[in-house]
């Protein structure tokens, strides 16, 4: 009997995880042959590819293989569905050293199993390498439906900026995690203490299973987005890239940024635990990985309750394509690769 | 100035590679949103991907940065080609230490861009992150321009079994690395000493930059190919895929496989060399990484020059479907990862 992936072997590993992924009507072929074949009904499609290094995006103790499978799938998904496109499909690959547990393995592969099943997409096709860290790459294929691709570059002076999807919560969750909190019991003394309830810990959840809303990219597509992203880096970064794209000036109302109360009760806690700093507006702005969707709408736009406006669109100054907080420059404290 | 792309950090490497990768007839949308858009002019998307790690798949003092991106790129988009498939798009997923230099990196991208360009196929997107060893991520489009899928199992008995393109030279090249055989000053004496000529020269460049015969895949499904891969893992092994997906037993007969010049000096220079092992009949049958085409046809079919007939197609014996070698079982040796 094997307990690694190392004792398994590829092949083996290969064909337990496969055997999971169900295909759905999109899948003409899935795993097993050169490649797989997908739909792709309106003759184009929409085609995205991430990395994720273990202990760079992900950690073992944090996270479990589940989670690692479904934020993976997710942070794929999400730019799918940020084009205005319906998720068809995923390619994984997947690299790990001998000694993982299989069932490491077969948990992360369920996780992308789930991810993709509540977005409508299966995973069709994959590989599988030795290595000494875990290190996953996923590609995602959407299909645009025959509408036009929502791109970063269409915001026009008088737009208005909305999201839709949680934000800072993620930020939050990772803080907390930073301060040693992983659970209900890493913080049940402090947060009785301090009078706080326990939605905070709703934040490590958005942080390990993010929920982006995927049926919103469509949506807004359909609702005549003009430019459209998801919040990846944190929201004034993001919307760096509209306005850089577009050339205009963004500016963020703070008083439209309201904190969902489990990112209020998680910064209470960090204060509490003496690991406070942002405050809940700041993890809004500059708190990345929740993969809720930004979107410029024109202002005539009839947009429903779960689109929030929090920002306008205007012809840029003097400085040029830049984003504003209250009218004020702020400094994107987003995340670099290599620095 | 920074020398290395730590220095340089993400989004200025993201900007002087891209720069380098032009579009083609089916890039709608290349690098810079949230996802890249394709032609899929006959509804369906043909899709792989592959993970490349460093050390296991290649070394840095082996291979130039521009073999590793041509490489990446080719074993992606022969798979394409083994569907019967034209390659469209690329989407790279590159990973690396902070302190990898600038150079290397954009020596890679040309690689990538370079065999691309040779495929008629595009970079349309990727991503780039910090990662204690380089490892590389390819995904690769195709389009079947209207025809079936050429996949592995549908050969019948009755049936032969034809190659194109190089086959044991990346092997015989491996090992010439291994031997510490790097280039032609590596053994100029030893060749002398032993009469060879230095067409051996060309395994190693093989091995580093393998040149699978793209314009075959497309070329066998138009001649009505029954079953089709690329050979990655050895003729044997690789041939055992469609032997299993089929149901059916395939002899391969050595007579057939005549090595190549190239390859024939390279077994002669490595048993110069006290680092013989493998005959070229050997290197043909269990080498891999050459990216051939290995494909089935009806014994009716007029096969261009450059399809060698070597194997046929039987129903299965007793021992089910399996690969034999001028009738006797052969023990594959090719490789598997994790073990």
């Amino acid at each position: 009997m094997w307990s690694t992936i190392g004792e398994l072997g590829e092949f083996g590993l290969i064909a337990r995880v496969t055997a999971r992924f169900p295909g759905t009507d999109d899948v003409i072929l899935g795993p097993g042959d050169d490649a797989a074949i997908v739909t792709a009904p309106d003759q184009r499609v929409v085609a995205t590819t991430d990395l994720l290094v273990e202990t760079r995006h992900f950690r073992r103790e944090w996270s479990s293989a589940e989670d690692v499978g479904r934020k993976a799938a997710a942070q794929n998904i999400a730019d799918i569905a940020a084009m205005g496109a319906r998720p068809t499909a995923l390619l994984v690959g997947f690299a790990a050293p001998g000694g993982l547990p299989v069932a490491w393995a077969e948990e992360f592969a369920e996780g992308m199993r789930a991810e993709c099943a509540f977005a409508g997409a299966a995973v069709v096709g994959g590989d599988t390498v030795g290595a000494d860290a875990i290190t996953v790459s996923v590609t995602a294929l959407g299909d645009l439906e025959g509408r036009p691709a929502v791109r970063r570059n269409g915001a026009r002076p008088g737009d208005v900026v909305a999201v839709t999807g949680p934000l800072g919560l993620s930020s939050a969750g990772f803080a907390l995690l930073q301060a040693g909190v992983r659970g209900p019991e890493g913080a049940r003394a402090e947060s009785a203490a301090a009078g706080i309830g326990d939605s905070w810990q709703r934040c490590l959840s958005e942080h390990r299973r993010p929920r982006p809303p995927y049926a919103e990219g469509p949506a807004a597509a359909r609702l005549g987005a003009r430019a459209m992203l998801d919040v990846s880096d944190g929201l004034v970064r993001d919307l760096g890239h509209i306005a850089r794209a577009g050339g205009t000036a963004i500016d963020v109302r703070t008083a439209a940024l309201v904190p969902d109360p489990a990112l209020s009760e998680a910064v209470a806690l960090l204060e509490a635990l003496g690991s406070g700093g942002r405050g809940a507006v700041q993890h809004i702005l500059f708190g990345g990985e929740d993969h809720a969707l930004a979107a410029v709408f024109s202002p005539e736009t009839d947009l429903p309750e779960h689109w929030r406006v929090v920002g306008s669109v205007a012809a840029p100054g003097e400085d040029g394509p830049r984003v504003t907080v209250d009218g004020a420059p702020a400094e994107p404290q987003g995340w670099e690769h290599f620095r």
